[in-house]
C-alpha cells in the first residue's frame, strides 16, 4: 500500500522479520478509535467531504467486529487497516483517511490510548488488593508473631503490621501510576512525519473529543520519545518487586519448619511424583514474573538508549514488551488477591514461634534504659543474658540469679541481679506489645489507628479512580456518538 | 560496638567483605545531622538529660570536619560515628546516643537526607541545561536542516526545532525528579529495627525540624522498603536515555560527512597516534554512562526482587550503584551544558544538505491534496516521481515533462502533467517552512511561540526550585540553631 | 491428573495464572521423544512389560501428530501428554509412563533436548553468515573507504578488512555455542523429584540411545540448574551484540550523507506519508532485537539469583524469554545473510570519501619516523599540518612551503621543509594501502590472506557442524527405530 | 602531550569527565610490562635503537614502583606512563616508546593482561571452595535431612547430596572461566588504531614473548572488539548467581525455625540495637554482590549493543564495572570457603525434621509399584493416605487399618490393606536412603562414589591451573629476564 515508489515486493523473510501485524492486535481497536477521531478532525476542518467523512467512519466501525489473521500483506495494524478500508470503500475515498497523519504520530497516539487503560486497570486491581490487605489485617490485629530482620527473629509483632505494611507499599505503587498517566495521557496526533504538516489541521480536537490532557507540542518530541513507556515500565517494575517481597514471606512462611500460614487447596499445586506435595506455585510464579518485567524494562531502556532523534523501526521491538509487561502485573495483581482472601492464617504456631527465642530483648535493654541505663551498656548487659541463656539452652525468662551473675560479670555496677531478675520476668509477649506506642509501631493500639486510616484512604483513592475512569468511558461514548451521528445523518 | 553478645571480633576477611565504612564517607554528613536531630528530639522529650545533649551534639559537631580512613574497625559508618562519639565523651553518655534508634532506620533516614540534596542539584542542573538548549534555539530558529526519521531525510526542518524537542525532553525529566522527591522526602526515623519502640519518643520532631513531608507511618514498611531508591534510579535512567538520544545525534552530526555542528577543541580528544583526530569523547562518554547508569538501576532492582521484608544486609550493596548514579548524571548534565555553549553550528553546511535530496516529497503530497486529490494518490505520484528522479540522478525540481510523463504513467487521470510541474516548482526550502504551521511544528512562526514559551516555563520553574531548595536549607539552619543553642546554653 | 491428594480443582484464575499448556508446545515434540526414550528404559530394565511398552509407545507416537488446544485442563505439556496417553489406553497401562520420572528432571531433559537443535541450527545460520561476508570481502578486497574511530575517519582501508572483522566475530560467536552444547547435552534423566528413586532405573540407556554426552550426575544438581540456559542466552546475547555493531556500521553508512552502501529495494521500508523514504528497517530491528535478546538475558538471571536449590516454579517463567531468543536470533542472522548478498556497494562514494579529509595523517608521521623522527615529534608535526590545513580549508596534499613553514615553526629542527614536502606528496591513497603491511591491517595484501585462510577455516567449520548435526540425527533416527520394533513386533 | 594539533588545553569539567587515570591504577601494571615488550620488538626488528631501548626500558622499569596520584594531566594511563617516560628521558627518546602503536590496540591488550590474571585466580579460588565443600560433604555423607523442591519437604535425603550439588555447580563455572581464557588471551597489540602500520612491526614477538595464544588477525576486529570482556562478566555472572543460591539455602537454613546450621560467630553480624540477633551477614552480602555483579554485565551489553566499529570512548565506561566485577567475585570465593570451613552442622535437628512430614509419600508409592501397581494408581493411593495423617494430624506411619479402608476408598481393589500398612512400615530413613541406588542420588552408597570421583577431578582440575598459571609466570619472567638483558648489557 506504501511501497509507491519502489516496483518490488519486500523479500518474504524479510517481510516476515519485520512486519508487526499479528503482534498489533492489542491495539487494533485504539487504532480504529484514532483513526476516527482523526478522520472527524479532518471533516470539521474541511479537508475531507461530508460523504467521504461518513464512509470512511462506516468502515471503520465495521472492523470494530473484524478478525485479523496472519496472512495478511501488511507492515502493521495501521497499513492493515487502511488497505482494509480501501477494499471496501475504495482508493479515491478510502485513500483520504491518513492525511496529514503518518504512522509515526499515529503509533504513539495507539500506545497511548492502551496504556491509559492498561494504567486504569492496574490501579484499579491494586485498590481491590489493598482492601484485601487491610481487611485480613482487620482479622489479625490480635494474631502475634515474630518480626524479621535478616530472616533472624527480631521484635515480637503482629501479622497485621505485615499486612498494613504491604498495603502502604501498593499505595505508594498506585501513585506513581496515577502520576505516569499524566505523561501518557497527551496527544503525539498532528505531529505527522516528523516536522508537522502543511495541511490546516487542528490537533486540539482531538485532544478534546478524546479527554487527552494535551497535545504534546513539538513534533519531532511527539514522534521520538517512549519515555512515558519507560516510565510505565519502571513503575511496573516497582511494583512487581513489592509483590515478590510478599511472595518471598509468604513463600517461606508456608513451609513446614515455619507454617505459620498455608494456602487453600485450590491455591496450591502438587508433584507429579511425591503425591503429599502441596507447593505454593501461584507465588513463586509471581515471584518469576517479576524478573520478567524487569527484563523488559530492561529491553525497553535498551532500546531506547543512543537511538537517533526521530521514528527508528526499533521502536517496534518495545511492543512486545510492553504488551507482556502489562499483562503480567494486571494478572498477578489480581490473582494475588484472591489468594489471600482464601488463605490460612495458622495463629497458634505463629504465636508458639515467639516464645522459643529471645524476642523480648529489646524491650528488656529498653526497660534498664527506663532503669536510667546507657542504652549502649543496656544492650551489653542484655548480649551477655542472651548468650548465657543460649550456652544454657534456656529461654531468657528462666536464668537464675546465679545465671545472671555469672554472665554480666562487672556491668552489676549498673544493676543490681535482683531488678534484672523483676525486669526479665516483668517482660511478656503482651506487655511488649502494649507497651509498643511508638508512631506506626507493632503495638495493638497502632494496628486500629492504622487500619483505620487505610480504610478512609482506600475511599479516597477509589474515588479518584472513579473519576477517571469515567473521562475516559466519556472519551469513548462522545466519539462514538459524533460518529454516529455522521453515519447516520447522511 | 555492638557485639555484646559474642566473645569474638569478626573474622578478618569477613570483616573486609561486609564492611562499608569506606563507602559511606558519602552519607557521613547526613549520619551526622541525623545524629543530630535525633538527639535532641530524646532531650526534649525528656529522655536523655540537657547535660548529655550537649556533650553528645558537641563531639557530633565536631566530627562534622574529621575525615574518615580505611583502617576503622567499624561495619559501617553508623558504628563508627558512634564510636568516635564514646571514645570522645565516654561510654555512660555517648552510649545514649542511639537510644530508640537501630540503624535500620537510620540507614533509610541518612539516605533519604542525601537523595534530597541530589535531586534538587540535578534539578538546578536540568534547568540550566534547558536554558542553554532554548538560547540556543533562538539564535537557529532560521537555521535550516534536513529531519530524519530512521536516520534517512525526511522533511525540510529547523535547527531550533531539534533543540527544542531535547529541552521538552528535560522538562519531563524536572517533573519525573520532582515528584520522585515526595516519595524520599519522608522520614523512616523512630520506626526502630522492625517494629517500633517502648521509649516514649516523638517521630513528628524529627519531621518537623529538618522539614521532612511527613513519617513513614508502618514501621516495618518504613525500615524495608528501598522504593523511593527504584523509583530515583528510574527515573535518572530516563534521563541519561535522553541525553545518549542527543548525544548519539550530535556525534552523527560532527562526523566529516554530515558536518553539521563540530565541538569547540576545548570539548574533543585526540588520538595518540593520529594527529589529525578530533573526537568527539564527551558525548561518546555521556552515552556510555547512560549504560552504566542502566546497569546500576538493574543492580538495585535485582537485589530488591523476592527480598524478605525487614532490614537484610543485601541492601547495603545499594548503595555504591545509587551514589555512582547519582555523580554520573549530575556530571553529565552539567558537562553537555557547557560543552552546548561552546557548539559550532555550520549553517551553511545543514542548509546545503537539504537541497540534494527529496525533502520536498510530502509538500508536494500536501499541495496535491490541497488541488482535491485523495492523499494515497498524491503518495503514489510523488512515489513515481522521486524514483524517476533518482534512476535519472536529478533533483526532484528538474524534472521535465518527458520525464514525469514516463513515471506518473496512468496516474496523470488525476493531475495534468502541467500542473504537477507548477507545483513541484513551487515548492522551495522556505514555502515549506512558511506554509507548515500545524501547531509544534518546523515551521518557522511555530519556532518563536515555542521559544517564547519555554522560556517563561524555565522561570515558572526555577521558582519552584527555589523554593525547594530554601526548604531544605531553612532544615539544616534550624537544626544548627537548635544544637547551637544547646551547645552554647550549657 | 497429579491432585491425588486434593479433594478441589485448582482455583481458575489460578489455574490460568500458572499453567504453561499453551507455551509449552515449542517442547512437545521433545517430550513425546523423551518419554518414549524413558518408557523403552523402563522396558529394558523389567520395570514395564512389553505389552504396556507396546501401547504406550503406539499412543505416544500417534500424539506427535496432534494438534493441542488452549482448553487442556493441565498444569504443563507433561500433564497434558500423561492425561491424552491415560485416555487412550487407559489409567492401569498409561499410568505406568511415569514411573520413576518427575517433572523436575524431565522438564530439564525437554529444555536440553530442544536447545541441542537450536544450537545446531544457530551454529549452521552462522557459518552461512560468514560465508556470505567472507565472499562479499572477496568482491571488495580493493574497495577503498575511510576506517573510522570516534565516528571521525582514521585512516585509509578497504571495504572487505570491515567485512572480515565481522566473519572473525562471528567465528568466535560460533565457537562459544559449539562449546556451551557440551554443557546443554548432558542428561538430567532419572535424578527423580530431586534425591532420586529406588526403582532400578538405569540412567544411562537414555544417555546412550540419546546420543547424549552423559548423565548429569548429582540428581539435586540435575533438577536445580539451569546455567546452561544462561550461558545459552549469553552467548546469544553476545552473538546478538556483534550483529547490532554490524546494523549501526551499516545503518550509518546508508544515510544520505554518508551514501557508502544502499540496501536493495526488496529489504527496504518506506513511509505511509514521505513516498521518497527509504528506510533500512530490517537492520533497525536487527538493533532492536538486540535490546530484546538482552533484555531476556536479564530475565533469567534475575529468575535464578537466590533461588532456593530444587525446582521451584519460577523457572517456568524462563520459557518465553527463552523461546523468543532462540527464534529471534536465528530468524536474525538469516535474514542478515540474505540482505548482505543484496546490498549494492557504492564504491566511488566509498572512494571520494577518502580524499577530502586527513586520512594519511598517520602515514605521514610513520614516514617521517622512517626518516629517523621520534615519533612523538612527528606526531606533533603532523597535528600542526592538519591544522594549518583546516585553518586554510585545503587537502594537507596542497599545502604549500609557505604554510608549512608558517605551521610548524620550531620543529624545523627535526625535518627541511623540502624533505617534509615530498614527504606529504609522496602518500597517496595506493601507496598507503600498499605500504600497510603490519600482519592483519588494511593492507591489500593482508586481504588476500585473510580471505583465503578464511575460506579455509569456514570448511573446516561446517565438517564440525556436520559431524554434530549426524549425532542428533543418529539419535532421533535410533529411537525411532527401536519405538518401531516394539511396536511392530507386538 | 597528544594534542598536537590543537592550540587549547582541554576543559577542565570536561576533562574531569572524561579522563580515566585514577581508574586505570588497576591496570598501570600491565600498562608497563606491554610497554616493554612492545619497545623490545621495535628494538627487536631495528625500528629503535640499542640505547634508547635501554633507556626507556629502564624508565619504564621505574614506574613499577611508582604511585600515581589523582593531579596528573593526563587522559588516562597511557598517555600518563608515555609522559612519566618522557619527563625521565627526554622527548627525543621517550617519545619513540608509542612508535606503531595506538591507544587503541595498547587498552585492549591491557585489559587482556589483567583478565588473565583475574581469570586464573578466580579458577584456583573456585577449586578450592570445591574442595571445602566435597570434605565437608564427606565428613556429612550420614547426615540425613529432608530435600527440598518449591521450599516444601520432597523426599530424605543427605546433607552431603546438597554439598556435592554446589561442588558440581561449582566445576562448570570453571570450566566456563578456563575456557574464557582462551578468547582472551590473543593479542591486539600491533593493529594500531584501526587498520595496520606501514611501520616493519613483528606482532608474533610479542605474542612469544608473554606466551598469548595468538595475534587478534584482523586489526578492525583487534581494536573493536569487547566481546572477550562480555563473555568473562557473563561467565561471572552465573557463577554468581550459583553462589547466590548457596546463600539462600544457607541463610534460609540458618534461621531459628530450620536451625540447620550455624554460622560460627567470628561470621555473623549483630544488631546495634536488638544485642540477642546473629545474622548471616556475608551469605547475604554475597546475594547483594551477586545483583551487582549481574547489574555491570547489563552496563557492559547495554555500552556494546549498537556501537560502531572502531574504537570509541564509550569503551571506557566498560572498565569500571569490569574492574568491581572482578574483585566481588574473587572476593565473594574467597570469604564463602573460609566461612564454610568454620560452619556448624546440626545434624539433630535436620534429621528431626525429617520425622515429621510425609517425607516417604514417594518410596511408599514405588514400594507399591514394586508390588506390581501402576504408578499414576500408587500416586492416588498415597495422596489420599497423605490426606488423612494430615486431616488426623498423625504421622503416615501411625495410619491405621481403619484410616487407611476410610481414605482409600475403592482402591482397595488394587492393594489389600493389610499389604498396605506392611508397606508403610517398612519404610524407614534408613530403608529409603539404603534404597535409593539410582546413579546420582542420595542413597549412602551414591554419596561414596560421588566424594571420591570429585576428589580426584579437583586434582585433575589443579593441575590444570597450575600448568596455566606457571605459562602467565614464565611469560613474567621471560620478558623481565630480556628487559635485564638489555637495562645491565649496557
Amino acid at each position: 500500500m506504501y511501497r509507491s515508489r519502489f516496483n518490488v515486493d519486500m523479500n518474504k523473510s524479510s517481510f516476515n522479520y519485520t512486519s508487526s501485524t499479528v503482534n498489533d492486535t492489542q491495539i487494533m481497536f485504539y487504532d480504529i478509535i484514532g483513526s476516527q477521531a482523526h478522520v472527524l478532525m479532518l471533516y470539521k476542518n474541511n479537508i475531507i467531504t461530508k460523504t467521504d467523512t461518513n464512509k470512511i467512519l462506516k468502515a471503520l466501525e465495521e472492523l470494530k467486529t473484524t478478525t485479523i489473521t496472519n496472512e495478511s500483506n501488511s507492515d502493521d495494524i495501521h497499513e492493515l487497516i487502511e488497505s482494509l478500508v480501501v477494499s471496501k470503500i475504495g482508493l479515491v475515498c478510502g485513500g483520504k483517511m491518513h492525511t496529514a497523519r503518518s504512522r509515526n504520530d499515529q503509533i504513539s497516539f495507539d500506545l497511548r490510548l492502551k496504556l491509559r487503560d492498561d494504567v486504569n486497570t492496574l490501579c484499579i486491581n491494586i485498590l481491590d488488593l489493598i482492601e484485601v490487605l487491610v481487611l485480613l489485617a482487620n482479622k489479625n490485629k490480635r494474631t502475634i508473631m515474630p518480626l524479621y530482620t535478616h530472616l533472624q527473629q527480631a521484635q515480637i509483632g503482629l501479622f497485621s503490621h505485615y499486612l498494613l505494611s504491604y498495603a502502604d507499599s501498593l499505595f505508594r505503587d498506585f501513585d506513581r501510576l496515577y502520576y505516569a498517566y499524566d505523561r501518557i495521557n497527551e496527544s503525539p496526533l498532528g505531529a505527522g512525519p516528523i516536522g508537522g504538516t502543511s495541511i490546516a489541521i487542528d490537533r486540539k480536537f482531538v485532544v478534546d473529543i478524546l479527554n487527552f490532557k494535551q497535545s504534546i507540542h513539538n513534533s519531532i518530541d511527539a514522534v521520538s520519545t517512549r519515555d512515558f513507556i519507560a516510565e510505565y515500565v519502571s513503575v511496573i517494575s516497582i511494583l512487581m518487586t513489592n509483590i515478590s517481597r510478599l511472595s518471598e514471606d509468604f513463600i517461606i512462611w508456608s513451609t513446614s519448619e515455619f507454617a505459620f500460614i498455608e494456602l487453600d487447596d485450590a491455591f496450591t499445586s502438587t508433584s507429579s511424583i511425591m503425591p503429599h506435595k502441596k507447593n505454593c506455585d501461584v507465588l513463586e510464579i509471581a515471584r518469576g514474573k517479576t524478573s520478567r518485567v524487569i527484563g523488559n524494562m530492561i529491553s525497553i531502556f535498551t532500546i531506547l538508549k543512543g537511538l537517533p532523534s526521530g521514528y527508528n523501526r526499533d521502536l517496534q521491538e518495545i511492543k512486545l514488551p510492553l504488551w507482556s509487561s502489562s499483562e503480567m502485573s494486571i494478572q498477578t495483581i489480581s490473582v494475588i488477591k484472591i489468594l489471600l482472601e482464601n488463605i490460612i492464617v495458622k495463629k497458634s504456631n505463629m504465636e508458639n514461634m515467639v516464645l522459643g527465642g529471645y524476642l523480648t530483648s529489646l524491650d528488656i535493654a529498653e526497660e534498664l534504659v527506663k532503669h536510667k541505663l546507657t542504652f549502649r551498656i543496656a544492650h551489653k548487659i542484655v548480649g551477655k543474658l542472651v548468650q548465657a541463656a543460649y550456652d544454657l539452652n534456656k529461654p531468657l525468662s528462666t536464668l537464675t540469679n546465679v545465671d545472671l551473675s555469672k554472665s554480666i560479670g562487672n556491668y552489676e555496677q549498673y544493676i543490681s541481679i535482683s531488678s534484672l531478675i523483676k525486669i526479665i520476668k516483668s517482660i511478656t509477649t503482651n506487655s511488649s506489645l502494649r507497651n509498643r506506642t511508638s508512631y506506626g509501631s507493632s503495638g495493638f493500639n497502632e494496628q486500629y489507628k492504622m487500619i483505620k486510616s487505610r480504610l478512609q484512604k482506600i475511599e479516597k483513592y477509589k474515588l479518584k479512580m472513579t473519576k477517571r475512569k469515567n473521562k475516559v468511558n466519556e472519551a469513548t461514548s462522545r466519539l462514538s456518538a459524533e460518529v454516529n451521528k455522521i453515519i447516520k445523518r447522511v
